[in-house]
């Protein structure tokens, strides 16, 4: 790699940054979640940051890289939780914050740079009375191209199932990493996967057209149950429940609810807790539902006083990895876990695995739609002792039935179904045939015989 | 029953009529889609048939029925196929077709009296870009309150499930036959459940207010294959397909195909066809998984010139019982009945059921989404010899582990669950402490210890 040789090619051409403290942020993100991974990645750091203020900026800091043989990590907003964005072999970071135009809106459907951050979309969006199917709940920080390349769903995966599912990511334009000027390449259908979930091991994603949704006044609600198998099943019942138009449903324990400080006084003591987002017109319903299973609702948006309402965070944002947040901001010990628990008797494998590990894994679902069934995801929060107590709570979960996406690993496959995804290393082949795409983050392209009984370890990172 | 006395009260108030013919017309519905019900039921005709103009005249007429003790049988716009809508007892037909008005369209929401057609209502909500989520194929001449007290679901019903699902009616406004001024009661939530789907045994609806969903400019596909198999899969796959926005999907066998005739052009000889109706960002990917599947797109409405598409019926009008309704037209020896396939393995059980009976009943699937899952009804065509041959398919198809819903029964029980709906019928005891509303369609009233294991006759068809 040559960065000198880069940075003179793109000095006065393309915004550079090469203050330490700047890389050093530059290069992180939320990877601290996860003690593993915060020893593994904390010194890990680019050698020159560019911010392209336009898609020929970034297509000149492509073919500069491909020049110089310079590794490029590119960076959306950095709220990735697996390191998806740390450049592991240093070189250059792309950051495409500043490419974040909204190009069209249509019926149905949207077109915007990379960078632009969802919730800026959801308010250029609203006017045509439409947002955004999916966000994470970094719904308000998270780039769009960010989410598209290293998340997975979230708040309206209760309706639309995961951001990999057909239908749920139209169009992505991507620039390759292959020649002193980038091939351009929109994917659509099925070869939207050799760039969705690929942490821009892939190509760079220049551009998004993603589908849209009825944009309606979602009202919160929180409903609280003596016991946890109580607010699970009230939470199965909601996601079955195909006539209520939902945006999510979140269900934690007792000891979980206990971190959201600003809502305490709605969750009494002991109680377990369902957070759901509905539409305006299922709220009685969701109500109804849940006195019937009964909890009781201790909140409903639609009837605060505008200014708790204001003061109050939104029920998405004691969700997904915010639940994980709040715990963290109270007790920097904990860290999380991912976990599906199958069909059938979802219920039934929540309360094993809750008994088993009682307060050393508090319960905190999310449920999906997967398939076309309802599906459940556990993101327990974890208390942390050892790394091997980790593996050893992960294997647990396995053995009883419940598989673990690992969020204490950065590699596409070890978070993931631990397999090569033939699809993404083929056109990895075409589109970075050097190979400096965010490296280390697909174990099949850096070892294609890799044995999966132990984790993967990047060169760089052995110390 | 003294109908002079109700006639005399009503003359010069509310519109009556008794001219034979139009007793005989209004007192009919689409029972003659069942051999067995075209037997029994031929001969019931209505005393009088009186077209309120109003809510306040509807209730007139309800009064007087109460005080000469006058059968009364609702009538929306008589598409039923059970003969639901028809008067056993004879009596008054309450004919609600010119209670035709839409009240009020809300974000989300839409209020009518029961007799507006639901094509129409689509027509007054579509300038604020909102629909009926639910309607059956005969959208187009079916009332709104005839859906809600006599139908089910359908085209819709692979997004929102089913019409009895909760949030699929938002409150029903229900007059009682229980005094000279009959009693009025607001239905929500649970409640709806004592009027939705009681054939009008409990009450007569005068206001419905139902949820809306985003009116999409829907496009219609056509896709062939070569096997029954590939286009039951297929059918499968989209309809767990949760990203797919999806209005309808629906597979005939090739033998049904026949029957479809303006589309013969569309639909190559010998191949089982998915008939589907998607939103138009979901169309590519509906192909392109086709094309996957094995099958060819053979129409796309989106891709029609605009007179071609005029000569064409919609997609939905080939789908649920305008299926049967166009085999029906070739050749008048056809019926039908209603089979649930349940999960798992949908396409082991319609395979097999398919192979059993071969072309005594082909092939006709709706695919819906039931209790948050997948599900699949079958409406198979039936070539009709005799009672006692209908009786034993449907044998072979419930010891097959495939529950028939028997359209070839009147009652709501028998039709049904074949159990009493102790909901309804608590509820009718004080909406008709008489039992004047529809006799004879609700055996838990006539007879609690009723015995299912033969058909109820109720006694004044008994001859
Ligand atoms: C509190 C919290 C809650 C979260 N909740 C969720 C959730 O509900 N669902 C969920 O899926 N995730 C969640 N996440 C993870 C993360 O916030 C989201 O995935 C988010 O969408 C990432 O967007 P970003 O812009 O921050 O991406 P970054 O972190 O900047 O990047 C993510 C990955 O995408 C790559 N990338 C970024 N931009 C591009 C581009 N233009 N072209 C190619 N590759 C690119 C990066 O290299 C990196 O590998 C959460 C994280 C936190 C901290
Ligand atoms: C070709 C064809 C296709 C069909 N497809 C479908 C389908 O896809 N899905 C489906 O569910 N059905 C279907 N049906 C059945 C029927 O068309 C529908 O259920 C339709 O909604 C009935 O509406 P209607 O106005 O014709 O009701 P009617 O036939 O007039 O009445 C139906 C029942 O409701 C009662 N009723 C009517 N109005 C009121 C009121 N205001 N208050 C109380 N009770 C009342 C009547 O007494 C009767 O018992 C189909 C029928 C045909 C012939």
């Amino acid at each position: 790699m040559d960065i000198a040789a880069l940075k003179a090619e793109l000095d006065g051409e393309v915004p550079l940054e090469e203050n330490p403290r700047i890389l050093q942020q530059k290069s992180r993100d939320f990877y601290w979640y996860s003690p593993v991974l915060k020893r593994q990645l904390d010194a890990v750091a680019a050698d020159l940051v560019a911010t392209p203020r336009s898609v020929d900026e970034l297509h000149a800091a492509l073919g500069s890289a491909w020049r110089n043989d310079v590794p490029v990590t590119v960076r959306g907003a950095g709220t990735g939780n697996y390191g998806q964005a740390m450049p592991l072999a240093g070189g250059l970071v792309i950051d495409v914050s500043a490419l974040d135009r909204v190009i069209e809106i249509g019926e149905g459907r949207v077109v915007a740079e990379p960078g632009a951050i969802l919730a800026k979309i959801d308010e250029a969006t609203r006017a045509s009375g439409q947002e955004l199917r999916l966000s994470p709940s970094t719904y308000h920080t998270a780039s769009i191209g960010g989410f598209v390349a290293g998340g997975s769903g979230g708040v309206g995966s209760i309706r639309w199932g995961g951001l990999r599912d057909a239908g749920n990511i139209i169009r992505l334009r991507l620039a390759a990493l292959d020649g002193s000027i980038p091939s351009v390449v929109d994917l659509t259908g099925d070869d939207i996967a050799k760039a969705s979930h690929a942490y821009g091991t892939t190509g760079v994603i220049t551009e998004v057209e993603m589908p849209l949704a009825p944009a309606y006044a979602w009202v919160d609600l929180l409903a609280t149950f003596p016991t946890l198998e109580g607010a699970v099943r009230y939470g199965e019942t909601l996601a079955a429940a195909d006539g209520l138009l939902l945006k999510n449903v979140a269900v934690v324990d007792a000891s979980v609810a206990g971190y959201f400080k600003r809502h305490a006084p709605y969750l009494p003591a002991g109680e377990a807790v369902a957070i759901v987002v509905a539409a305006p017109f299922a709220v009685d319903d969701v109500a109804r539902l849940a006195a019937r299973a009964g909890g009781t609702v201790t909140l409903r948006s639609d009837q605060l006083d505008e200014a708790t309402r204001a003061r109050l965070p939104a029920a998405f944002e004691l969700s997904w990895n915010h639940t994980t947040l709040r715990a963290l901001r109270v007790d920097p010990a904990i860290t999380y876990l991912q976990v599906l628990y199958p069909q059938p008797d979802i219920c039934g494998k929540v309360l094993r695995i809750a008994e088993i590990f009682g307060d050393e894994a508090p319960t905190h679902l999310e449920f999906v739609r997967f398939d076309g069934a309802v599906g459940c995801f556990g993101l327990p929060l974890i208390r942390y002792t050892t790394e091997a107590r980790l593996d050893e709570i992960v294997a647990i979960h396995e053995d009883n039935g419940c598989p673990i996406f690992n969020p204490h690993r950065y590699t596409l496959e070890e978070g993931g179904m631990k397999e090569t995804d033939a699809v993404q290393l083929a056109f990895k082949r075409r589109a970075d045939p050097k190979g400096l795409l965010n490296p280390g983050k697909m174990i099949a392209w850096d070892n294609p015989d890799f044995d999966y009984g132990k984790p993967y370890l990047f060169p760089t990172l052995a110390r």
